[in-house]
């Protein structure tokens, strides 16, 4: 092993690795209070809602924290204390609105998917029509999990043909998969500062549909949780309510602006499918095996199956990766061993291609040949 | 008005004016599930707990958010919720906790205090023993709202004498006005990265006694702000529950080195402490009040009279100071006009006669005499 001459790259789904000029953003300091910072915040906000196309119909509200935070923000303020949501749950993250909506005492329904597979329109719409006390529809689009995408056109209109609420956590397909809320009606959708754009981690976002916005005052179960709240004071001051993160959003203001001088979504996506194609072409070269069918697979982070040789630990293999200067992620599976690498962040297939290269070597010197993988 | 050679110098109770050295902490990205951002963490929360003298007793639980996200938490999370709360209110930021507790449905008892007297430990004491049925008080330490200082060590002693508990919001004192965990025993203790401490805005802490907190769990109304849940992760993975804001933590980890070693609590309360007593000299040569008593004052941020002058309106003195260099903080008073200066941040006395010299400039441009103020 070599002692690293540069940080580890990011093949996590965030935080992620930025470009330079992101964090060089971060040399100043901001008053919260002042007009320059909050113009940053209001353009930020303009920007996001439209990258979805959403200007006409939604407002961007950001929120401090993790992009959790603005998942459980967005279900507490917008499904009403008697509301009632069905979760599609294909993962982790799917699990996670399921134990958000424990917690704040809100009905909840899990449809229940196998986890290599996408959630099915048909059968979402089936359960709609079965139990029309049901008000909302809470989907995953990238369940990050696996790295499945789940068919948000189709579930959309379904929910819309049923009549009811479609919350969406896009954490970490915003920025990168394309979305459009006017072909794809939602009253939610959430992501983060530090995913797909880009950004540092430290604040989500919630595009809301503004009609639905403005019927939920007095839903929220928490004071910093509240998303009309936020953006009532939001609309009154330009201000955040409570101190916002600035470093975190001056950083994501010039995220957005690398966003848009790449190409936008179209052209991130180009940059991220071909990474996630030399990343599984490269690692099946190894021998290792994809979790997911290429079908479902959308180009943010891929699940490999572990080697079934009894040399392989992951602990092993994450070290020897990472003292060649990557940086893994484990995998989030119950049944399956498996480990996952990102697609996204400021690399490109050249990168990828040296991953592949510190994981062959790595598995190489844990004595894992490339017929036993 | 001359454009400004350098970032303006942030005179607010933060976000604030950091220092370069922390600011260059946020130029790596770090990995969230990666050992060496989790010693870091780990080492973060050590030294928090040190500075508190609390090792032996209490464990620092991070949240991201700002800093009313940690009061929330610990809020939501120690109090159970059958708990009722006194209040003694004397300004901004205790209001702001009656609303939290109004929110999470936890009964409150306010105790009114005007805004320029300290929360009196008597009358909190004869409010115990008036009503056994309250569990908890809940005391901002430093109020931010006028910058009083309230007299915490008398006041733990009268809670602990009640056998009650005691959670303390010491968001803008924590790091510069001394805090004994064992002399002033209290159940938790809230600050924030971007106060005192001179990191940037993005996550808070909980100072928590740990007997409290694993009494607590199933209390939280909110699994992003479940104290207990967060404290329970990172004690069996060293990690964060859900994404940290990693640039934040790391440019924190900085700046608690660099208040090491400058000397540790005493002596950046004295550098604070000559900051105050420069501004308040300075601003009544200008023939400005400060709107509390010295004895009263802490050295974080001075609250002035508005010059009764017709000529004085905030905005028109903000944007002159601002464009001299320097950012000011509107009053946060219902009944008096007020501005307020904040003595805290990688600052001197040397830029605190600078800010004088401007406000000076500034009011003289306005047309409002020295004599008029």
């Amino acid at each position: 092993m070599y002692p690293l001459d540069r940080d580890p790259l990011l093949l996590t789904p965030g935080p992620l690795t930025t470009s330079l000029r992101t964090k060089q953003a971060m040399l100043h300091d901001w008053g919260s209070w002042d007009a320059a910072f909050n113009r940053i915040t209001g353009e930020l906000c303009e920007q996001i809602v439209g990258i979805v196309n959403a200007a006409q119909t939604h407002v961007c509200v950001p929120l401090q924290g993790s992009g959790t935070f603005s998942v459980e923000a967005a279900l507490g303020t917008l499904v009403p204390r008697q509301g009632k949501v069905l979760v599609p749950n294909n993962g982790a993250y799917c699990a996670r609105i399921l134990k958000i909506l424990s917690y704040l005492g809100r009905e909840a329904v899990e449809l229940a998917i196998p986890e290599d597979r996408p959630a099915d329109p048909a059968a979402i719409e089936a359960a709609l029509t079965a139990d029309p006390s049901i008000t909302h529809v809470a989907q995953v689009h990238c369940e990050t999990g696996t790295g499945i995408l789940n068919p948000l056109p189709e579930i959309a209109a379904a929910v819309a043909r049923q009549g009811r609420g479609l919350i969406v956590d896009a954490m970490s397909s915003f920025g990168a998969i394309d979305i459009d809320a006017q072909r794809m009606p939602f009253d939610a959708l959430i992501a983060a500062s530090g995913k797909c754009l880009e950004g540092v981690p430290g604040m989500g976002f919630v595009i809301a549909r503004r009609e639905a916005l403005e019927a939920s005052a007095g839903n929220a179960h928490s004071l910093a949780m509240d998303l009309h709240d936020q953006w009532a004071y939001m609309q009154k001051t330009t201000q955040w309510r409570f101190t916002p993160p600035t470093h975190v959003v001056v950083a994501l203001y010039e995220a957005l602006a690398q966003h848009r001088e790449e190409g936008g979504v179209a052209v991130r996506h180009a940059r991220y499918a071909a990474n996630c194609a030399a990343l599984v072409s490269g690692m099946q070269a190894l021998g290792l095996r994809p979790f997911l069918d290429a079908g479902v697979q959308a180009p943010v982070i891929v699940t490999f199956h572990a080697p079934a040789h009894p040399a392989y630990d992951f602990r092993t293999f994450y070290d020897g990766v990472r003292a060649r200067g990557f940086i893994l992620y484990p995998g989030k599976l119950t049944q399956v061993e498996t480990f996952r690498i990102g697609c996204i962040g400021a690399l490109t297939p050249a990168d990828i291609e040296k991953v592949v290269d510190a994981a062959g070597a790595t598995l190489r010197d844990m004595g894992i040949p490339a017929g036993m993988r």
